[in-house]
C-alpha cells in the first residue's frame, strides 16, 4: 500500500486542553499550511465543543481521504463524560489513552502513514495508573523497541537537536553521561537522519557539557572522559561528527549551516535555541521506532483551553513533518 | 566635565588577535555604525599591520575629539617586538595589559567617558604571571570593588541576561548556587539596568537550573532552596522580579518582551540564546563598576587575524553601548 493513499492518525490528545482546538484549526488551514489528509481520533465532543466546523465520524481510516474534503474525519473514543475545556478528568484521561493506543496501532498496521500525537496531561495520567514517562516510552513499548534505544529530536525549520538526557535534574543529568549512552543516542540520530529525513551521509555536531566545552580539561571532564570517545567510537563507523563543540556557538545560523542535527547533552541544552528560534513550530519526533511519530513541542495549556486562542501551527508542521517523514521511509 | 566632551577608551586587546582589525574597522564604519569619537590604546604597530587606515598618534585623550574626524586617535602602548597577526607572543601579553590598564585608568579619572576593552588571550596573560581569571575581574580590582559584587551581563539588541556563575564546570555551577548568591547577582542585574540602562522600575526574570524549572520539585530541588528564597529577598525590596521560569520558554520573542533582563543560573543558559539570536553584536557589559565598561562577546581569534575576515559589528555594539550607558549614567 502507498504511503500515499493512507492518511495520518492525529490522536486529540487530552480533551480538556488545546489539542481539540488545534486539530480542527489545521483542518480549517489545510490549504494554506499544505497538509496532506489526516484523521483524528478522539472524542468527537471535545472537537465539538471547542471549534465549529464540520466533523466526518468514520468507521474506519480508509475513509479519511474521501471525507477529508469536506470534514474532518474522526474515528470516535466514545468517553462518558462530557469534558469541559481546562477542567481535565478521569474520564478524559482514559480517553486520551485509548487516544494515543487506537492511533500509534493504526500506523502500526499499516492503516495510517503516520501518528501525531496531540498533547497530554503526564499527571493525569499517572492518576489513573500510566506508568510510562510519557508518551515516547508508551510508544516506543507498543512498538516493542526499548525506550533506551529510541531518541527525541526537537526540530523546527532551521535546527534540529537530540538531547542525550531529558527529564532528569540537571546534576543527575551530568552524572549519568557515559560514553555508551552518548554514543547510543548519536546512533539514533544519525540513523534517523538517513532512514526518517533521507539524509544519505548525515553530519552530527555533538555539544559539550561545560563552559567552552571544558577548554581542554580546565573547566569540567566530561569532555574527555564521556563526550570525545563516544564521537570517536562513532567516527569508527563512518559517521560524520565533529565536537564536543562549545554550546554557545553552535546556534548561530552559520553555525546551524555546519550539520544536520546537534547532539546535545542536556534538555535546556536542546530546547533552549530550539525554542527561542522556533518556537511557535517546534515538532517532537522520535527517532528509533518502526513507525513515524510526530507531536507539537507544546503541552495541554489547560489556561488558554477553549478560549480560541491555542495557535495550531506546532500541530501543522507536526502533521507536516509526519507526511514527509513517512514519504522519506516509503521513499 | 560633561559626557559628550569626552572619548571612549577603547584597549586594542592582545595585538596578535582580531582587536587592531575590529577596532580599525570600527573608525572605518564610525558614521554608518554610529559610533561617537573613542581613542585606541595599544601599540600603533599592531593597527598598521592589519589595517591600512589613518592613525594620529596623540598624547592625551583630549586631543582625541578633533583628532577622530581624520584618523584613529591612539594612545601609544609601545612594545618591544612586532608582533605578527595570528602569533601571540610575551611582548604582545605585556602591551595587552598595559593597554587594558592605561585605558581602565582613563575612565576611572575621568578622562574617558567608558572604556571598551578589546579581546585578550587568558592563556598568554597567565603566562606573564597575570593573576585575574579574566579582564572583568581585573577591572574589579583596579576600581575597588570586590569581583563577587559585580556582574556579568551579555547584551543583544532584544535580549540580555546575567549568568550567576561563569566559567566553572557544569556540576559545580549546580553546586555553587546559594540564595545570596543569586540575590546578590540579581540586585547587580536590577541596580545596573537602572543605573547603566537608565530603566527606573527594571523587571527580572529568573530561570530555573532545571528541566521545566524543577516540576514542583520532581525534577530537581534547586528551584525550591535556592532559587525561590532569592527571588522572595529581591521583591521584599521591591524590585519586580519573576520566576523561577523553564528556561526553554523563557527566550522566544514573545517571552523577551516581558523583562528587561534575564537572570541565568549558568555559563551556557546564558550565552546560548544570547548568541544563538545575537552572534554578531554581543556585547559583554560589567555591571557594578564605578565605571562604564564594555567588550565584544568574542575573543582573539588567532586563527583569522591579519586576514581581513574579522566582523567589526560586535565592537562597533561593544563601543555604541558603552557611549550609551555613560549618557544614561550622566543623566
Amino acid at each position: 500500500m502507498s504511503t500515499m493513499i493512507r492518511p495520518l492518525a492525529v490522536s486529540l490528545g487530552d480533551p480538556a486542553g488545546i489539542g481539540p482546538e488545534v486539530v480542527g484549526k489545521c483542518w480549517d488551514h489545510r490549504q494554506q499550511f499544505g497538509l496532506m489528509p489526516f484523521v483524528a481520533v478522539g472524542n468527537p465532543r471535545s472537537l465539538a465543543a471547542v471549534w465549529d466546523g464540520p466533523i466526518a465520524v468514520i468507521d474506519d481510516p480508509s475513509e479519511a481521504l474521501q471525507a477529508f474534503h469536506d470534514g474532518l474525519p474522526v474515528l470516535a473514543i466514545n468517553s462518558s463524560d462530557t469534558d469541559l475545556p481546562g477542567h481535565p478528568s478521569v474520564a478524559g484521561a482514559h480517553c486520551s489513552l485509548d487516544a494515543l493506543e487506537l492511533a500509534v496501532g493504526l500506523a502500526r498496521s499499516g492503516s495510517a502513514a503516520a501518528v501525531v500525537t496531540g498533547p497530554v496531561s503526564k499527571q493525569q495520567l499517572y492518576g489513573i495508573g500510566f506508568s510510562h514517562p510519557g508518551q515516547t516510552e508508551f510508544v516506543a513499548e507498543r512498538c516493542g523497541i526499548s525506550p533506551g534505544n529510541v531518541a527525541m529530536m526537537l526540530a523546527g525549520p532551521s535546527l534540529r537537536t537530540v538531547p542525550v538526557t531529558t527529564h532528569v535534574p540537571l546534576r543527575r543529568a551530568a552524572e549519568m553521561l557515559t560514553p555508551g549512552l552518548i554514543e547510543m543516542r548519536g546512533r539514533a540520530a544519525l540513523r534517523g537522519l538517513q532512514r526518517t529525513f533521507g539524509i544519505a551521509d548525515p553530519r552530527l555536531a555533538v555539544a559539550g557539557l561545560n563552559p567552552h566545552a571544558g577548554e581542554g580539561g580546565t573547566l569540567g571532564t566530561e569532555e574527555l572522559d564521556c563526550i570525545m570517545p563516544a564521537i570517536d567510537a562513532l567516527r569508527a563507523e563512518g559517521w560524520r561528527v565533529t565536537g564536543p563543540h562549545p554550546a554557545d556557538t553552535m546556534f548561530h545560523a552559520a553555525a546551524r549551516g555546519q550539520y544536520d542535527a546537534a547532539l546535545c547533552m542536556y534538555h535546556d541544552q536542546a530546547l533552549i535555541p530550539l525554542k527561542a528560534l522556533h518556537f511557535e513550530e517546534g515538532v517532537n519526533i522520535t527517532l528509533g521506532l518502526p513507525i513515524v511519530r510526530t507531536a507539537p513541542d507544546h503541552g495541554t495549556a489547560f489556561d488558554i483551553a477553549g478560549q480560541d486562542r491555542a495557535d495550531p501551527r506546532a500541530m501543522a508542521a507536526a502533521i507536516n513533518m509526519a507526511g514527509d517523514c513517512a514519504r522519506n521511509r516509503a521513499a
